[in-house]
């Protein structure tokens, strides 16, 4: 299936105004079965489908390595994804998408708001190191990846980089959805995690902070803003946050032991 | 509740850091109670909260106008709001969020994919028109308005025009609750939308389209791109669609009869 298809689009210019073709990115809804019964609807662009149902399912908590799923069919047209666990968990749903009220016992972890977070976002202990020169290159290796950006400039990316190089990249219309297709693709692929870092073109919500977490990777670079929410959890999952990557410049938020002046 | 706070940060260009103060944009979950009933919980600004609940459920066909609303209070503290309907309402409950799986009977209303949209989006009868130069306008008006988007780079913005002016404009860290919470402020203090436009900072997703039709809005601008699936939305619902409007040049998707060269 195509990421972007043409439409006729009237170009504007002051009052001049032109016919012309233009790329437009493809929303793709995709419904996840999930032991039979409907789990989620999501809208993503309509490659590594696989990936995201894998990385979707373990950011809820359902899965937690690939084996856990027995089965993945995929009815595209139709856009169905069927998943089986191997076993069947019906605590997941339950709790999927159901606030945690946080006890009374203590500081720890007070920032969470949904109980699969709780039980799936873990402390990371990342020994990795990258300098601020290998950062902008990394990132900019990953705007200059990005084709379906630069024709309808309406998808984001992220990517899975060690210091010098990008080891795999998923685009979508999502900012949710890129993160979670990379975290299907390592859960498909799995390597060592403990000195690579994740580059991303969105905003650093909560949301992408407990990814970052989930996925286990210990520096996450951003071209946008991070929210405190963001920052209060990177602060206590000892995840590194560097925001606001364009034109040689950034802000370190959190951790800034993991990034080397040169 | 304040939309920004201040945090330390370490600022770097090339390879000089800087330590400095910096604002951040609050993110602050908010878990819907309806009629004692957990909901949903939103991630969002805390500015608005009131506005916000009677859009998302206005968007999610709970309410159709504020007195279906007998009761809303907040618990800002603990990021709470209950909500009671003047009538109960099991089925918004069971639909909310379930895809609506197409019959086979003719085309109309084939690109729908929740329940609720297809019984709450509505065909838009809009008599709007306005001037390439008055939405340039509009959106430089919006833009210039947005204090704490120029402080923390971290909200969307989604606003309620006529031809010369702002008369409501809503923010938010999410593109989905900046304009719940126009619809919510409208549901409120309702006016006649037959001559009005929607201003936004957003992409155009098919989530978005589809809550400018529930609104009733006829002109939706963006400084963004639209997906393929909003449009398809758009030409069907009657909305008049304006994407990348930046440096006084846009790009006009459909229904352009509502927009004037000058």
């Amino acid at each position: 299936m195509e990421q972007s298809i043409r439409r006729p689009v009237i170009r504007c210019h002051e009052s001049e105004l032109e016919p012309v073709e233009d790329d437009i990115v493809v929303e793709y809804p995709l419904t996840i079965m999930l032991n039979g019964i409907e789990f989620a609807t999501i809208v993503c662009s309509p490659v590594d489908v696989e990936d995201l149902v894998y990385g979707f399912l373990a950011a809820e908590g359902v899965i937690r390595a690939s084996s856990d799923l027995k089965a993945l069919s995929l009815d595209y047209k139709g856009g169905f994804a069927y998943a089986e666990t191997r076993n069947p968990s019906p605590q997941a749903r339950e709790f999927y998408s159901k606030r945690f009220i946080g006890s009374c016992c203590g500081k720890s972890r007070q920032s969470f708001y949904f109980h699969n977070d709780v039980k799936t976002a873990k402390t990371v202990t990342s020994r990795a190191v990258v300098t601020l020169d290998e950062c902008f290159q990394l990132m900019e290796m990953m705007h200059s990846r990005s084709n379906c950006f630069r024709q309808t400039g309406g998808v984001h990316n992220a990517a899975l980089c060690d210091r010098s190089q990008i080891l795999a990249m998923r685009t979508d219309i999502g900012r949710h959805n890129a993160l979670d297709k990379l975290y299907g693709h390592w859960l498909r692929s799995p390597i060592p995690l403990h000195d690579k870092l994740a580059a991303f073109s969105g905003r650093i919500s909560s949301e992408i902070l407990l990814k970052a977490a989930k996925i286990g990777v210990g520096i996450l670079l951003s071209k946008s803003a991070p929210t405190d929410l963001a920052l209060t959890l990177a602060d206590e999952l000892g995840i590194t946050t560097v925001g606001f990557m364009r034109n040689r410049k950034c802000n370190i938020y959190t951790h800034p032991d993991r990034i080397l002046p040169h």
